[in-house]
């Protein structure tokens, strides 16, 4: 496929780019008010996930409204338990609850696994449409959660601080967690495929709860299944981002991957010296930084490019977007990126 | 005051010991059945906090019950906010909520600093009546939460996953939080000189929240404050325990600290490399480690003490105890902490 600006496919890749390509992580959200006029309308979040022409209509709006540089499929990491056979509600102030987690073999015997992604045609449908009716503007990123993140739900619940419920299970129960594993593996192997025939041009795992286990551990339960995932689904350009794994940072070195995100807490010149410059690296600005003024906004930015001025980069937040960030500072930091990163 | 058991004041000095001092986070709670009877008679945790001769009982249970070679005055970082004029409840399940903030400037003109410590008697009682009943036999540990910390909550009025609130604050309002800090640390260097006075004999530090900082927001709104209250109160070990920091490490190096808290993210080697030879590192087991079976948690113990070998250790856990943890797995730790660093 051909796109008008395929800033980011270059950039992931490590090949030469005029300026730096900017997306955020959450942008088809409650910061627009174009999308809330979508989501009033609606019984809840997982009916707008699961109706394909409103997906790919808030899918594109931040392209529209915004000017990033990519669109990301409008969707939850959530699908992938629900496809599996643990659905889950979304409870509008404190996030998602799965009425039944996983407890015993048994519960994981019951569960799919690559045929769970039969069960995601709404998603393939929604990238579909994305992609008709992006009509080739900017390239569409899919994604997943990483199997650990997925596990770390399917036994807590819900979310938790400390997800010691499913910490726990790590060391109990390592057997039946790495056979929960592999099957949430091999569902998002999968899944991602057909992401990838259904029209994503990249796609990224999150691993948001990456930060609450010991390194050895991480390795152990999360990173190597990550690989797996890469090493299955290398068509198109992988992003992996760990939030809070600092440190494993030096894994991601020869990690099957072309870009590595990082979260505000990683300093960037140190993260590049650890990864070296083979990886694209994607982040990192600190999402609170949205609340100042355009000015401060366009000073945090220009530093936040200097720092990693020279290297491989995708311009995001270290995290999602809070919801109360106001679109026009949104806007601003996409516009800062767009202006100060042009090369000389 | 002479100790029978003086091991961690000689670890946290960087004297020699004969085995590695042990004692843990939480040590004082809900693992303890017997803290649970005490607790069942109150009406609340705060009641608890507040009642001397209560607190002494629960101080002293885990040196009778569990043997390790310290106590913690039984309380709550929280007890500063409520004596600077912001009072708070403690809600089961939920944990801590302020039912007023900090807004804005005429807020924090309100609040008391240095004063403040005027009325937190009850510790100082709560201190002298365990310093009295312990009787030499193992020092007392005082403690406080560090000044981000505590601004977070009176900012937040509870807990948070972000703490969004809390850092859009030190973004927006920079002069506001800096005069909060400032009051807040006033209070806390008061505060912790008389738990000393009171017969604390080393105390630390409790950046809860640290990790919720980009490296430099962290280096200007709390470790500088946390100097501050070191700098103020050096007449007895000084433990500093930022959880999640991992980005400040080499701040340590010269720090007004004996001690050094990790948490179970940081890799201990590196950690050492980084800090250097001149800190005791306190911790840094994983309190999920302690839901494995005896055999595994002496196993997972010799792993640690043998990554610490050869330099200063305080063992503990990386994080408080979970509630759920099985009394004989806590001493199961203890236990094999005080068998397997015997010198030779």
């Amino acid at each position: 496929m051909q796109y008008q600006n395929d800033l980011i496919l270059r950039a992931a890749r490590g090949e030469a780019v005029e300026r730096t390509p900017v997306w955020l992580m959450r942008q088809a959200g409650r910061i627009l008010p174009e999308y809330r006029a979508v989501r009033e309308k609606l019984s809840g979040f997982i009916e707008l996930c699961t109706t394909p022409a409103l997906a790919a209509e808030v899918t594109i709006q931040p392209v529209d409204i915004l000017g990033v540089d990519a669109a990301i499929i409008f969707s939850d990491i959530l699908v992938i338990p629900e496809a599996m056979g643990l659905p889950y509600e979304m409870q509008e102030s404190k996030g998602p609850f799965f009425p039944k987690v996983i407890t015993s073999s048994a519960d994981i015997d019951k569960l799919l696994a690559t045929d769970a992604a039969d069960h995601l045609k709404y998603v393939y449908d929604a990238i579909e449409l994305s992609v008709k009716q992006l009509n080739g503007r900017v390239p569409l990123i899919g994604f997943a959660g990483a199997p650990f993140t997925i596990l770390a739900y399917m036994i807590e619940g819900q979310g938790s601080k400390t997800f010691s419920k499913a910490r726990r299970f790590l060391y109990t129960e390592p057997v039946l967690a790495h056979r929960l594993l592999e099957k949430i593996t091999l569902a998002t192997i999968e899944y991602l495929k057909r992401q990838v025939k259904a029209g994503a041009a990249m796609y990224q795992i999150f691993d948001s709860w990456a930060g609450v286990l010991p390194p050895d551990q991480y390795r152990e339960f999360s990173l190597r299944y990550i690989k797996q995932i890469c090493e299955a689904v290398p068509q198109v350009p992988r992003t992996v981002f760990s939030k809070g794994a600092f440190f494993v940072r030096e894994d991601f070195t020869d990690f099957p991957c072309e870009t590595v995100g990082l979260d505000w807490n990683m300093d960037i010149a140190e993260s590049r010296k650890i990864i070296g410059p083979g990886k694209t690296l994607q982040g990192n600005m600190d999402p609170c930084a949205l609340y100042l003024s355009e000015d401060q906004i366009r000073v945090k930015t220009k530093e936040m490019l200097d720092a990693f001025a020279g290297s491989r980069h995708i311009a995001n937040l270290g995290h999602g977007l809070y919801p109360d960030t106001d679109k026009t500072k949104v806007k601003c930091f996409v516009d800062a990126v767009k202006e100060l990163s042009v090369k000389a």
